[in-house]
């Protein structure tokens, strides 16, 4: 671990762990997603990973988690001496804007020169040193300039299910956005990947606290409006009930759409970072280790025959005999056990909404 | 259940629960056998279902189990309300002959006049008024008789994996036994099958004490020579310091070499019982009920999809969402989950000997 007397005390991060993670049924359900399952086989989760993954990026006093309340209990759970005061819960969903408004008027409150980092709790990040080096770079941009950061992935294949960042190329390392691109079909995702200008957009975001908030008064002003109502309530005994009764009025909608594609002033870092969204059993497939037979697998052991490509994930202390499959996702959880050819993974979503119809909540 | 006051108070059940099952890996263990697990899904092990089928045919204080040491607690624990006393106990593995010959003269001390059926405790029967009438008749031909009987099964395909009786045709029920015959050749078990006059032996044997003490003291002289040895000490407080010393000292041979095999007393009681010694995962997918593409499953529910003839067995209260497969057996246990090619379960022995040899006995 860092030295973390280096820290700037300005330093602040976000973990964003509300999400529910549907497509990694029936590992990750409603009650207990994805975020907050070792589904690396690790040991830990990977909120625990991202925590730990940000100790070396400022004090633990400094590391929020925003979360729906009803997932709190788990984040106490997991991350060992964590305050309740570092745990803001979203008393409803209303995708990630709201929240990330919300937290910046709790801490401008605290700390008015904040720089604040926003960041999902359930990516994978396996060069971790190259990623602090290009967050601790865009800490200090963003403590220098009224700039709304974005880190950019260097693209490794024309991926058709990420948003894009067109950047203007530059010789300095933090380069200004031009535009931010939808999902592209494969043409497109081809040019992209080609052009060396484009960037797949992780949803990691650098800004200082005011730059944030101008951010919002300008793009998105009802949303503001209603948390500065609040702003003698933040971080005293009456921020609940004013959370309580105004969060809930808020627009549905994401931060992208929200402010960062509205903005003139958002700039990119591109890096790679050995990233991954982990948004699918076959993205995980994809950066965990594999055998020589392409097999990946998590818990005990694995005694595999005749099988290929195959990605199973077992309990902590279970083992697996397995002969003559190739190409499956083999997820073997408390309640369920699945085996479904991996290149049909996108039906996987139906399929547990549909089990979860015929045999209750307590599946989902 | 039968009204117990036409039960003939001679008639005795040993039920014969020492098997350690490895077939049946991983469900069944050296520690957790093959008895006393719920293998069909119907919410009893076939220890239970084994004891209920015989409280039909006698008195509950007059069935007694045979079993290794080790599992006295797990019998316990399945059938209420058993005396200990009903539990006997093998010091160590002799094979069928010894156990029979110890209970034999046991329970020859307390009932001189008794009939007795010796039963497996892991056999199906689907059949089950008509197996007890046939015990009954065989248990009334037994008083009557100084006859060794043994349950013939109609054969119903000409299995190479099963020990044949050739019995003399009558017009009787109970025929006279010609010759025993080791498991055959495929050729042959197609002879004995277009013969008619042919049974698979299930090791289901009846007959009257005096019948089986004279058969052991005939055919299988040194041990029926150790057990005499006992006979004041048996149903007392010595019995189990005479056991410890001389059980040990008999021969490990099974019931059918000792003493079926040499005597010419032996009669057979041909029936259609819907018999299964479920010896493997095939047999027991084969009496399993399936669905309508040959799927068999226990556990609270499958989702199955393009998957035949597959064989699924899971905890009670777990589901499984399966695509894509045929002809596996798919079989989730507590420490191991094994997917396998149901034609090659011949395998499944060595693969769970090497699996024990790697990673240790907590999966034997």
């Amino acid at each position: 671990m860092s030295d973390q007397t280096e820290f700037n005390k300005d330093n602040y991060v976000l973990i964003m762990a509300g999400g529910v993670g549907s497509r990694f049924w029936p590992k990750s359900r409603n009650s207990f997603p994805k975020q907050f399952i070792d589904i690396l086989g690790t040991g830990k989760s990977l909120l625990q990973l991202t925590y730990e993954r940000f100790l070396k990026v400022c004090l633990p006093e400094n590391i929020y988690f925003l979360t729906n309340e009803s997932y709190i209990g788990l984040i106490v759970e997991q991350i060992a001496g964590v305050s309740v005061n570092n745990i803001i819960g979203e008393p409803c969903r209303r995708n990630t804007a709201p929240c990330v408004a919300y937290a910046a008027f709790k801490i401008a409150a605290l700390n008015p020169n904040a720089n604040i980092v926003v960041a999902p709790s359930d990516h994978l990040i396996l060069k971790e040193d190259v990623f602090v080096g290009s967050i601790k770079e865009a800490l200090v941009f963003a403590s220098e300039n009224d700039a709304l950061l974005t880190l950019g992935i260097k693209p490794t294949r024309p991926d058709t299910g990420y948003g894009y960042i067109k950047y203007i190329p530059s010789s300095m390392e933090i380069k200004k956005v031009e535009q931010f691109l939808e999902k592209p079909n494969l043409d497109k995702a081809q040019q992209f990947l080609a052009s060396g200008d484009y960037v797949w957009n992780a949803g990691i975001f650098i800004w200082n606290v005011q730059a944030v908030l101008n951010a919002f008064k300008q793009s998105s002003p009802s949303i503001f409006a209603i948390f500065e109502k609040g702003k003698d309530q933040y971080n005293t005994v009456e921020e609940l009930d004013f959370i309580a009764e105004h969060y809930p009025l808020c627009e549905d909608i994401s931060i992208d759409y929200a402010i960062m594609e509205k903005a003139d002033n958002v700039f990119t870092t591109p890096g790679d970072f050995g990233w991954s969204d982990l948004g699918t059993w076959a993205s995980l497939h994809e950066v965990m280790d594999k055998d020589s037979e392409g097999n990946s697998f998590s818990g005990k052991s694995v005694v595999l025959t005749e099988t290929k490509n195959c990605l199973v994930q077992l309990p902590r202390e279970k083992i697996a005999v397995i002969k003559g499959l190739s190409n499956f996702i083999i997820v073997d959880d408390e309640k369920v056990l699945m085996i479904y050819p991996k290149n049909l993974e996108q039906e996987i979503k139906k399929v547990s909404a549909e089990v979860v119809e015929k045999l209750g909540e307590h599946y989902q």
